[in-house]
């Protein structure tokens, strides 16, 4: 028996739903609407004392953090491997997937924009105090307190772009070989990936996801988005139409 | 045959000596002068485009990353196993490594103050413009500009002390029912802490490593030293007598 509970433009939640439809595993879904900051509710607090998405539950056993989620499910359901088996190979796809999370901070800065800073900046000072002091890590009180009070500059958008596309160009080189970012297959680091260039081709840098600057990270994409799982994974627009 | 270029005071260093002599594994080690700056000298650079230290090179495969290396050394050398066989505990070791992972800043900020802020606050202008061409990734580059230029502040540091000292408490929660982090035996998330706690009780919060503040890590750092691979692997004092 597995729950995700999940929102459906959360990055980490993106991978572990592609993972699980890749896979093949039901599972019955929660929604977490962040906008009512549903992950920082006591509620959801008892599921995950660090207020993040996505939390799986398999067998009552709570489980964060999308790369570990992914390799467990692989682990725990051998069926359609999504690793590599030499153990090189999982070492570099381990790396993929770590190097690509320590990016997230710059989708992040996009984030703001499209959704909370609207509202945020309209807290008041009482307001902005009492939904901090639900929010478990002091890091991310810090970026509630930057979106309602201290927006991100155009520089620190351009920089974040600028990072999002040097992925796209070390995708590029690692794509050279077979068309996937580890060894010959489809792997966790190719999920990993996917909510980031989904965001990338949407609205940051929609003109490096083509065949003219990144020809191999595009054919990457299409071949990404044309696998049955894509669609059930539900990895739809972020911004609002 | 096993090269590992390494430094002996750096954190990630000290975790894949620890594991290559719990395992056993001989390896030809070779010292890499973070004070000169050997990390980032171009013939380092070839062996890592990313200037980190350490790097595992197997069999001429490079490899870096602390945690995916240890990880790596397990999986291809499975004799005395230092991970869970049973996926979950897996999954809550491989968190347990990015937790303290998404700590090292805190540590940086300690290791400024003791060694190259000294030395940076004195470079000229154009010195330090020279360095810092040389740094590979725009974060270090300003990593170097601040201790160059801006060394952290009082403040900066209390709060990196506290979240070093929860760390610990963290530690002191999941040591409860074994003595070791994860399950029932020393794995690599042990390793991944030995760095930390080791800075933490010879200079940044002494006084928390005890059997009054916290009881089983001191125990567990007390088991943990007197195991015979921690002192062939020489995690020696971090500060210079």
């Amino acid at each position: 028996m597995i729950i995700l509970h999940h929102a459906w433009k959360s990055s980490a939640s993106r991978r572990v739903r592609l993972c699980l439809e890749e896979k093949g595993i039901a599972y019955d879904g929660r929604v977490v609407d962040m906008g009512k900051l549903e992950h920082h509710s006591p509620e959801y607090l008892k599921i995950n004392p660090d207020g993040v998405i996505p939390t799986l539950i398999h067998d009552g056993l709570p489980l964060h953090e999308s790369g570990t989620i992914c390799e467990y499910l692989d682990e725990t359901w051998p069926d359609r491997p999504l690793r590599p088996g030499a153990p090189y190979q999982l070492a570099l796809m381990r790396n993929w997937i770590r190097h690509i999370d320590g990016l997230i901070h710059n989708l992040i800065i996009f984030n703001w924009r499209h959704h909370l800073q609207k509202v945020a900046s309209q807290w008041s000072d009482e307001e902005l105090a009492e939904k901090l002091k639900n929010i478990p890590s002091k890091e991310r009180q810090d970026s509630w307190l930057r979106v309602a009070r201290k927006p991100y500059t155009d520089e620190e958008r351009d920089s974040a772009r600028a990072k999002l596309v040097a992925l796209l160009d070390r995708m590029e080189d690692s794509l050279k070989p077979s068309g996937w970012l580890v060894g010959s297959a489809y792997s966790i680091a190719d999920i990993a990936a996917v909510p980031f260039v989904k965001r990338i081709e949407e609205e940051i840098a929609p003109d490096e996801v083509t065949l003219q600057k990144h020809p191999r990270v595009a054919a990457w994409w299409q071949a990404i988005q044309a696998r049955p799982a894509f669609a059930r994974a539900n990895i739809g627009p972020f911004l609002d139409a």
